[in-house]
């Protein structure tokens, strides 16, 4: 555009969508607001400022530059969001180490995305130490939470406190462009090596104010405003713990980080700290349900989402009687990753406990600049009527552009210009949208789609079965059938016979397709799982056919 | 950055900051909220849709295209939000004519612009029949409140209403680049040639996104949210109506234009429509406080942003006893324009109404993303310490990048690489900021800065004032010093010395610099004016000398 051109005035400032803009004004308006790290640390934003500008120049000092790669391994800590701030702020790209990986895992990711130094807690020294040989870093910063010496064959260049200590207090953070690489980090599929996602400085402010704008503007449900307490339960090396740190600092809140997830001291912090907004997974939340400690800490209106798996009606219920607002928000490595949440109208909210809860665990409505769709395998997009089923893709400002050094399945990614989630669901005519399977777990019989995960879901409630896992196997007449894999309770044994009429008295209700009629049960001693505990479907197709 | 570049995956949607992804999202989830005009019309956002669709294509058949320029001439009314969205999203320039100027600045104006499409109220072709021989643009489009026959020597190529009916209601808009031009529109100053300012795409998006973190994130008080009723009383030719037409829209809020200002309606739609949030400049306040219906109006509830001048203390006082949410909003043409909202921590909000006044008449605290600074004239940054007193220059994504042809101004206005409001202010450690003065109308007397404002606001406090403007005037000795030139109530006489005992009474508690101690006194009948009825301060300094 010519004209464009001309109107561009070099002398006017040049802004960019830097992580370092999100930074100062909270900090400069509440410099008394604290951070606080378990029982052990707490101190104030003015002093978060001096400790981010510190470790800014610790890294220099180290040789780190723009474009270098600097590793954190890690709890959910203040050094933690230090390193949110400085690693990108200095334009070096932070990887965010999954530490439940197994070890040759964490080997593959740290070498695959060339880290040029690692800040390891002293638990994972152990992992380090076993890999080391075939590690390519050789530059290490320990993290204690109590100063006492260690023995490790490591190269370690200190302790954390004691470098930061020693650092100058204002660090002159560079312009960028806002499309420098800010983060990094590895989604752990069923299969295959760990595929590596990445975002910009551009991506990370823009999910920033999407966020705000979607959360803050709630008026009377589901919102994050200026006074609440912000403390994570999903970890801060899995996307950004949801992009909320960032968040959370923009809006000048008081932030309470627990360290490794213990359900007793999350209670005690919630309790002791005040805490009113986080964000959780169902297995931790199910933990903090059964803990004892529950009944004795005060819980209502403490704000959560749920996300990384369905949030359980059930769970719902009980958080609602418990006056916990708890809703689903939903994401992945791919986008940041919040694309969608469950809020709900003010209308919703003279709805029962139980009629809300329908809602609330619904993967939700699009945030403000995410642009969601349901597609058909032509990519043609489907009616919002509440039924039609098919992919979710989508496009929004904060969707990685690819997987790092990975043509191939980049491309696959992004095929036909939108981002895949390989998630099936359908979305009503108010815009909610309700996950209903994974693409590669539908089942295809005779042209109509299966969902795997209903079929799971309606054999589950039998009492005799402990475990399920249904998968699609070849059928010479519909292409593909259902194939239930079934783990029997010993105590209550069940026929096949009882458990399809069980599971056919539900598909007859039209709780699902017709086509689960041909529904095929197999009693099992076991089924197989992933690494990290997921059913291994991939596996199961492989070893299982009519 | 090489590195960077081999991450950009072509197959990547690249997702640019157009005002169309503002737009669709609240239409898909609100499609029965209401957009209403006067007591003329109302339709839902499904019909809005389908009306910026048809504007698209209205626009499209006239021949206007990427890069060209469409002008309005319009009240504040539902084709005005429509023209909002329809010409930037066919890649047009929307050029929102200042009704209010002279009909030979108008000219001007259309010219400067290149406007090559007007849309003009039938109640503004007397103004443009006028200036027809020496205008560079012959096409137009009549809007009018009620269909009837008009005769004009204008090339009319219709009217508003019918020429849409006839367009089809579906329009393919195009992916831009997010840097392109997207608005304009002149500021007057006190002299000289309008100059035009500038936005792009990029910058209403990040102004919508940046506007909503701030005032949706409010807990207490000055928020705006999902459930408002948005009515504006500012006009919409004036810097996008602060750009809150567009926040309206992506929250999915009811919206009312009520056309032109008549405090009797704007009371009744505030009444009969429950409008919640509006933004409006002191003149227009006082005409509704003014006004017998007032007092039969509830206005408990309606928060009310003050810009465009100062909010006086009386004014706000009165609106908090009537249960009005009143606060000031500060920003100007340059800068899309807001910069600063003056919102109350929850601490502030227990003080008494007197107390709060002070603050909320106050300037404000910058907005997220937005970089305030008070300089010195070396531009060295000043203590946040409530007096330090300097100019405030701003940084931000969303400032115009100069003024449209006129290179000079524009290097000027970002002189330093911040953009120069010509407020001088001070800020106090909450971040506050406070405006004292205009740049040029500040006098330096023997280095030390004397506010001009502050003077005035002293002398008008004596009874016997009816006007008064202070200027600098040369001293041999002191550089400058301060002159009142004062027009005297007739009814109640005062003498020079009498006077001067006034003002130096507060000038000695401290109110301001003792430099103010060298104010001298002159009596006149009149004070020069600008054409839109301002001081003109340059006029005076011209004709007065001691």
């Amino acid at each position: 555009m010519q004209l464009e051109q001309t109107l561009k005035n070099p002398y006017a400032y040049d802004y960019q969508l830097l992580i370092k803009h999100l930074f100062n004004a909270p900090i400069a308006y509440n410099p008394k607001q604290e951070i606080v790290y378990r029982f052990d640390q707490r101190f104030s934003y003015e002093t978060f400022k001096k400790r981010v500008h510190q470790l800014a120049h610790m890294l220099s000092t180290m040789g780190i530059k723009a474009g270098d790669t600097v590793a954190v391994m890690d709890y959910d800590s203040h050094r933690y969001l230090e390193c949110y701030f400085a690693v990108p702020m200095i334009g070096a790209v932070l990887h965010t180490i999954n530490i439940r990986l197994s070890p040759e895992q964490i080997l593959y990711t740290i070498n695959h995305a060339e880290d040029d130094l690692i800040l390891a807690h002293s638990d994972f020294l152990p992992i380090l130490e076993q890999i080391k040989g075939r590690l390519e870093v050789d530059s290490f910063v320990l993290l204690q939470d109590e100063a006492m010496a260690l023995k490790t064959s490591l190269h370690v260049k200190g302790e954390y406190e004691t470098l930061l200590a020693q650092q100058p207090s204002v660090f002159a953070f560079p312009d960028l462009n806002e499309n420098t690489r800010a983060t990094t980090f590895y989604t752990t599929g069923t299969t295959g090596l760990p595929k590596g996602v990445y975002f910009t400085h551009r991506q990370l402010v823009l999910h920033t104010l999407g966020v705000l704008s979607t959360l803050g503007t709630a008026p009377h449900q589901g919102n994050f405003h200026q006074n609440d307490v912000y403390m994570p339960i999903t970890p801060m090396f899995h996307v950004h713990a949801w992009g909320l740190p960032y968040v959370a600092t923009m809006l000048g809140v008081k932030q309470v980080y627990p360290g490794r997830y213990i359900p007793d001291l999350l209670l005690e912090l919630i309790a002791k700290e005040n805490v009113t907004f986080s964000h959780c997974v169902p297995t931790i939340m199910h933990m903090l349900f059964n803990s004892p400690k529950i009944n004795e800490v005060d819980l209502r209106g403490w704000k959560v989402i749920i996300g990384g798996a369905a949030l359980p009606k059930a769970m719902c219920q009980e958080a609602l009687q418990r006056g916990i607002d708890m809703f689903t928000g939903y994401g992945m490595s791919e986008t940041c990753p919040i694309l969608s949440l469950a809020q709900l109208t003010p209308e919703m909210l003279e709805l029962s406990n139980e009629e809300q809860s329908d809602i609330r665990i619904k993967t939700g409505r699009s945030m403000g600049l995410v642009e969601m769709e349901i597609v058909d395998e032509q990519m043609q997009p489907l009616p919002h009527d509440g039924k039609s089923t098919g992919e979710i893709v989508v496009r929004s400002p904060w969707l990685t552009q690819g997987y790092f050094k990975d043509q191939k399945n980049s491309e696959l990614l992004w095929a036909g210009g939108y981002l895949h989630t390989g998630d099936v669901a359908y979305m009503d005519e108010k815009g909610y949208v309700k996950i209903t399977d994974r693409v590669k777990d539908i089942i295809k019989v005779g042209g109509e789609w299966v969902s795997s995960l209903e079929l799971e879901d309606i054999i589950h409630q039998h009492p005799s079965v402990k475990e399920v896992a249904v998968i699609g196997v070849e059928d010479e007449k519909w292409g593909e059938r259902p194939l239930a894999l079934v783990v029997c309770d010993n105590l209550k044994p069940i026929s096949e016979k009882e458990l399809l009429s069980h599971a056919k008295e539900f598909i007859k209700k039209g709780i699902m397709a017709r086509e689960g009629m041909l529904l095929k049960i197999l009693f099992v001693s076991s089924i197989d799982k992933t690494s990290v505990g997921k059913i291994d479907k991939k596996s199961l197709r492989q070893k299982y056919t009519l």
